[in-house]
């Protein structure tokens, strides 16, 4: 397998010292920066993440700031979510789509006051996408990239370790709004929200120069959690159904495509670019759509690449991310389907590097 | 050292297959997109690059294509760089700035057609800010990334090997200049340009079907010549002066830092969206600018984040790039220096990850 050059280009994180020292195997490379993919193994890492509690380095999700007075107009011509009934200490996930309805991210928007908005980015250059538009159409808003790094807190004893370091207060925190904390003198957002089906938190961590001193406060306070250093998990990932932009799907997708119709308030989203284009989609409906499949045989191959799925001879779709799952002990994965194979029972066929696997489409994810 | 984990979003190119049977040993992701960093070793890499020819698989330079009655118009407004002159089949080096003057990118543009544009970039979705631009002022303009993927062929014995494959009239194409040129009945814009000081052509490989026929050919072509895979190399680039985006400078750096003010025909190209910053920098003229660094000593560790420039205990600047050469017999290096320490013969410490080490700023680069 191929070793990763590294350079400055591919930024280092706050956190990167103590990832190195947790001893990570792999990186993976997510808006210019550093982002762990393995420590012990994929598989232990599963496992360890469903029993006990991480600390996940994501700073990579990186945050695009808006504040001013159009912060709020800018945030809704983004977005075919409907913001109005946004309060102050929520987030919401929220397709991003240009005037085609094509998805440029799929981020969660944190808004912090009505003139101020963090987007907590998937992988794209969303920054870009944003300042043009606020240039473009000459709105009264900075648009930037804050030092802000997410340390993400998941597993079922993120409660209990979250609690040890901020006191019992986070406890207290509802699923998908935040609260500020304070750490060392800071005040830091703490949001119950996180890239795992597991539970747990991500601490919106303001200044890199305490990066270190939270992450060794964390691990000081969770040794008898057995608190360990982790990652986003690709196989319980898969199993929970959280998507992946770049992976499971790009510019060329939909929000509809992607199963996200139910963040898409087109007709009351006044504002935002992609709406006439996605009216028509919601209308005419989508004509492929992701859905959960089971591929069948022993462990797959990874998957670096589209695979393309077959029926009767005729391509009907492509599986982008796919790993076997122990608990569930077959091939769990994510895939693009045509209409005429997406219903939950779908017989098929996926061209893996290692031949040919039946498959099966299924009607929900696997947790 | 760590691997990388490989999945779609890390793109894979039309040319990975040959890459892979080359016996690559590292990737670096730039635009989301694999490149090459090492195939023999970084310096025998050097040295065969500058006997023989090579052939780069540089699809990650994604291409920004401007198509429409705007196109030109929209071009002019991303760059400093006055246009006017500009004729079909010329390839100018173009900073592209934001309305502060902050570097975005350092592409080259292709002009194809009055109406007809790509830009050739580098380390970021460029895209994203074209199309918000293109959106917000209301541009009659289309902009995408097409199916295009530049194969770099470097080295002493290009032209011999390019003749070979595309004809005599290749060795005709003057520097930054392009033809259009056949192969298996496509037409390919062929430019003598490259991210090397070897000499060299890029081919705009149009059409992800080709690329591997292509790359054969070449192949099969060069046999005589020693034609190897090869990728940018790190110690060649920095010998010739040529900067990274990303590594070198980033969106806080003006082109004037760079040492592109002579790319920035300010007063001239009007509509440039950073005009009025880039006025206002060209008459204070900046503070810090790049720099060639001789770095005494041994062969210094990769240089993964800024190292920290002192003189007389104060921080003036930071070495953003470094490696031994073997040519040169030391370690050639670019740094950002502050005007008090930018002159040739400045003689300032370097913060490596070694130690601190004694260092001179250079008039020019190597080569």
């Amino acid at each position: 397998m191929a070793q990763i050059s590294l350079s400055r280009r591919l930024r280092r994180t706050p956190f990167s010292e103590g990832v190195e020292a947790a001893g990570v195997k792999g990186f993976t490379v997510y808006n210019r920066m550093l982002l762990p993919t393995v420590f012990e193994s994929v598989q232990a890492d599963y496992r360890h993440l469903k029993s006990h509690v991480q600390v996940w380095d994501v700073s990579c999700e990186r945050q695009v700031e808006l504040r001013g007075p159009d912060a709020a107009r800018l945030m809704q011509m983004l977005t075919p979510r409907d913001l109005r009934g946004m309060l102050p200490g929520q987030c919401y996930y929220v397709p991003i789509v240009d005037e085609t309805g094509g998805m440029l991210n799929d981020p969660v928007a944190v808004k912090l006051a009505e003139d101020r908005w963090w987007i907590s980015i998937a992988d794209s250059d969303l920054l870009l996408w944003v300042k043009g538009i606020a240039n473009g159409y000459r709105l009264d808003v900075l648009v930037d990239e804050p030092d802000v790094s997410p340390l993400a807190i998941q597993g079922p004893k993120a409660d209990e370790l979250m609690a040890r370091v901020f006191g019992d207060r986070v406890r207290d925190i509802r699923f998908f709004k935040f609260d500020m904390f304070e750490f060392e003198g800071r005040d830091l957002a703490v949001a119950r929200s996180g890239y795992s089906k597991q539970g747990g938190f991500e601490i919106y961590v303001e200044g890199s120069d305490i990066g270190m001193s939270l992450w060794n406060a964390l691990f000081a306070a969770g040794e008898d959690l057995q608190v360990r250093a982790g990652c986003p998990n690709l196989i319980e990932r898969i199993e929970g159904g959280l998507l992946s932009y770049g992976n499971d799907m790009t510019d060329y997708n939909t929000p509809h495509e992607c199963g996200l119709g139910k963040f898409c308030n087109t007709h009351t989203a006044i504002g935002c670019i992609g709406r006439d284009a996605l009216l028509r989609v919601a209308k005419e409906g989508p004509v492929q759509q992701i859905r959960p499949i089971t591929i069948h045989g022993d462990e797959v191959p990874p998957c670096d690449r589209p695979w393309a799925v077959y029926a009767g001879g005729k391509r009907v779709g492509q599986v982008t991310s796919a790993a076997w799952s122990p608990d569930f002990e077959s091939n769990v994965a994510i895939g693009m389907m045509r209409l005429s194979h997406w219903d939950a029972g779908a017989e098929v066929e996926v061209e893996a590097p290692d031949g040919t696997r039946r498959a099966t489409v299924r009607e929900a994810f696997w947790i």
